[in-house]
């Protein structure tokens, strides 16, 4: 795929997002869970959150992709991961795995271990969160780490490269880590997407909504340019938001305007370059 | 009731929330909690949440309404809406139903099926989740259709009205049907309410916290007027926020703004006409 | 401690949040988990919250200190909020209590009367929830209460000064109460900080992200510098923000820009004063 063609379908997903309105319901945080909604709303997708195994089900098979962020997990969850994902993956849907607080206690390391299985068409997260569960699936990464410090990174995106594209290459999906310069692969393709604000990392949130969007892109072309234009509408939005924003409450509100309002071509164009790794 | 009349109680029901600060508990979902209390406290209630069976008891006996919103359930809900809802109606309290996400899972269903015994005095959702929930029922509304598509309306709320007014009959209340313009009933009475925003649809919440506040003023006035009060309150300050929101993150928060300073002249003298059906 | 020894103390815990990052976690309600993570971040602070027993405990081992708020209420607390107390006074990591709703329900006082026999660092509330507390725990508050309506405050802060210097002699921190003029004591001193804004009121989730900003400064200084730290905090930022706010909506984001704007010197001279009571 040439940059040009990448930069097509980047505007192509953007556009049918817009037009489509797909539905990409969420297993998702509460703290966050807002913000989620309001990400997906403003890039022009239907967001809809459960909790419950039948209801994680019934959706999933009316749905048109799926979004799954493992932060602030209920002991339900033990029943509706399971069974939302075999839904999905009977019906063929992607969904989006965003992996937080990876290591943090038995459930989730349990349930992501179960992933393994059957697995996301994309991932997000943070570098460190992605080397942890490429290391939790016994995948080579070069690194060593099994669990990561809170919710915020200690890793560079860079450390996380080999890790991201073992995952991608194992999920025969896309990758998408996170940080000053954000790094997405399909396992081959390496891109690298820049832009964005330090102010994203003073909106708790930022991350977690990344992972909707993605998903809601997800519904309308492949798990790669998915998670390609995601970046991309984040690192531009985030960029123009900064420069009128005068602290992390006000850049929130402008972030997700400027998300609503941004041209397809502002995405397509946003300051990206690839190599194969 | 004249026109005239309406207005008035309209402006009443406005000044006295303010006045008085009814305490008006919820039980609601995780997504959009947040606006539904600042949309309370903009118009002048006490919000509070709750989730444990005993909580909801408690508190019903102490509040002076009650709003309960179908979305996100949690296992423990099939024990603290029924002792909740039984104990709004030992109280004589008014209360008011979103049915968000009807006809998805069996515990909503059976919730919702339980309520036709001890019913709200006021329902408010969009047109398909109207229709199906009067269909649940087995009133009359001229509509087949016992579920919805995520959270958004795939009908017109012209196609809702049989449905609204055959559920404000048989709740001896008001049913508020949200869309492009909005119609409240009494079951006899039918107003359209004009104003509001296409925003509101690009921002997670706008009708859950509309239910919210519909319970505010059901605090201070009778159900019909509550709904008409709140339907304008939501379409004044919709209009007017809609004319400085740059997308549906400046939106939300002019909204509330505006909610906060309308007069109660700006909301009863807000676009609307009633009709016999 | 003289007046410049404790704005020093102010100075230094804003720098020392801002430079160190300290991860504090939180249990903490649905209604405002946003801001108060918001919150944390934008003083500086690394925000995680949890609802599980063994991620409370292994959140506990890594954390610099932590913020439990009572406010909405799942069944899993019951085995949660025990573990996750213990786990903490096994490390030595100071906690921040917010006993939102105190007198609804038997789960929560039930857990409130647990922890009397292993205290938080600081207690943070409004007058009534502060009075209701001490009398819980058996304290002499000269005032009977044991419940509070909702979550508003129907008492006033004077009233509570002797039920929060006893709960702050007993647990040997620091006692924050929150009102239109707000009071910290340590048991012996009782310093009144004046600031802030009405319009706070009207915001969810002011009082509950003013104990998680409580948590972070614990993180980095004594119990009682730490409340004083975040109350000026508050005060400084919602006095500024109050002035360019035209509502509840804008006033939110505004103070979360303010504060992460705010020097250090903003902060530790806001007004206050201090005696011997």
């Amino acid at each position: 795929m040439t940059e040009r063609e990448l930069r097509k379908k980047i505007r192509q997903a953007v556009e049918a997002a817009r037009k489509e309105c797909p539905l990409v319901p969420s297993i998702t945080n509460t703290v966050t869970i807002n913000l989620v909604a309001n990400a997906q709303l403003a890039c022009g997708g239907s967001a809809a959150m459960v909790y419950l195994p039948d209801e994680g089900e019934a959706i999933s098979s009316i749905c048109q992709a799926f979004y799954i962020n493992m932060g602030t997990l209920f002991p339900v969850y033990a029943e509706t991961l399971p069974r939302t994902i075999r839904a999905l993956a009977d019906a063929g849907k992607p969904w989006v795995l965003d992996p937080v607080g990876i290591g943090l206690g038995s459930l989730r390391t349990e349930l992501l271990r179960q992933m393994k299985a059957m697995p996301p068409a994309i991932v997000r997260g943070n570098a460190s969160e992605i080397i942890a569960l490429a290391n939790l699936w016994g995948l080579d990464t070069g690194v060593a780490k099994d669990g990561v410090r809170g919710v915020d990174a200690t890793d560079s995106v860079d450390s996380a490269v080999m890790a991201a594209r073992a995952l991608a290459r194992f999920i025969h999906g896309a990758v998408a880590v996170s940080g000053a310069v954000d790094v997405v692969t399909d396992g081959d393709v390496v891109v690298r997407s820049y832009g964005g604000s330090p102010l994203f990392t003073k909106v708790t949130g930022s991350g977690c909504s990344l992972g909707g969007v993605c998903a809601v892109y997800a519904a309308v072309t492949d798990p790669f340019a998915a998670a390609i234009t995601a970046v991309n509408m984040y690192n531009a939005a985030g960029k123009r938001a900064e420069k009128e924003a005068r602290g992390p409450g006000s850049f929130e509100k402008i972030f997700l305007d400027t998300m609503y309002n941004l041209s397809a071509d502002d995405v397509a164009s946003n300051a990206m370059d690839a190599c194969k790794a």
